[in-house]
């Protein structure tokens, strides 16, 4: 015999919207794309606009290399087709946490503009709001800090394909915001994402 | 010159804690694995239980084969390889979400026990719970309840390789929770799983 137990459970039909989860949180999901080159200023930028978020209590998730290259994308290399593999599946990853409610916080170089505009096509079909964010500084001036000694590397011929050396970067064309990182402090910059959260409506559900 | 714009943004050094994400949205991260037999419950549950969670303003997000067979993973078939890959892919997905501070709810077949050891072990590795629902219901049971009339056209031959007809369904040994979906009313068992959250202090942080 089956052991009846009282519970209040209750559901209806279907299944929970995004809308119900947006005013869950509240807040609306969406993606940040942070795009630029490397040693550029994204995963600081990423960093401090991640813990000023948390600050306000909003809800934030950052996808980096750290987090995505050694996990989900541990068996793609360097080649063409995995680059491409590589920031497709960010940008369908990034598109679930956007639909969960999460303010998405991309940081990698994704320097072709077909890879960075399929990932926003992926959110446009749910109707997720896709905020490309060009993180602009000279090449000169990302030579400069070199913060992991990849340029020097690169020129000096150790590593191949580096972008902004002897691969392309395609500077976004449309983008929704466009920091220039060697003319603005890391505040400045965040300051300036989080006036686009806020004028797109996206800091409140 | 560089106008400097007043900004009140302070940060520090080191990145947002997952302890942090999981204060901040009044739960902890983890990942309910569910795993049975096509036709045993689980989309059934998984459904009820996202919006029993909604109730209780905690935040859940379901991964299943709509939101993630069709992008994440559309590049993959059913070969051996490959239902190895989506399983990985998904365990992997479930960690960020996880690790993000999401109750995190997988409705997938995962029919061997190799590929949800792995996933187990990519929570395990990052402290993160992970807690395996067995949706258990007879093949008898699932079969006559083909929701998706897909027991028939296995049986018809029309489909190859079958979980439970000419495919193996590998059972869990030591899931957290298993539950008997011939015997259990979906609110008992939506009931049982929210008991399982409690009982490991993941509704609250």
């Amino acid at each position: 015999m089956t052991q009846q137990v009282a519970t209040n459970i209750t559901w209806h039909e279907g299944t929970v919207s995004k809308e119900e989860r947006f005013k869950n949180l509240g807040q609306k999901g969406c993606t940040l794309w942070m795009t630029g080159l490397s040693g550029s200023g994204k995963s600081t930028i990423a960093v401090a606009l991640e813990q000023v978020l948390l600050q306000q209590n909003k809800h934030a998730y950052r996808l980096d290399g750290d987090n995505v290259r050694h996990g989900l994308n541990k068996n793609l290399g360097f080649s063409a087709d995995d680059r491409t593999e590589n920031i497709r599946r960010i940008g369908e990853v990034a598109k679930l946490f956007a639909d969960a409610g999460i303010i998405t916080i991309t940081s990698f170089i994704s320097p072709y503009r077909a890879d960075r505009d399929l990932c926003r096509e992926l959110h446009d079909k749910e109707g997720l709001p896709f905020l490309e964010v060009f993180i602009d500084c000279t090449l000169e001036e990302a030579e400069n800090r070199d913060p992991k000694g990849l340029y020097k590397k690169a020129r000096a011929g150790e590593i191949k394909g580096f972008t902004g050396i002897d691969d392309p970067y395609e500077e976004p064309a449309d983008a929704e915001l466009h920091l220039k990182t060697h003319e603005l402090s890391v505040a400045e910059s965040v300051q300036k994402i989080l006036d686009l959260l806020k004028e797109k409506g996206l800091t409140s559900a």
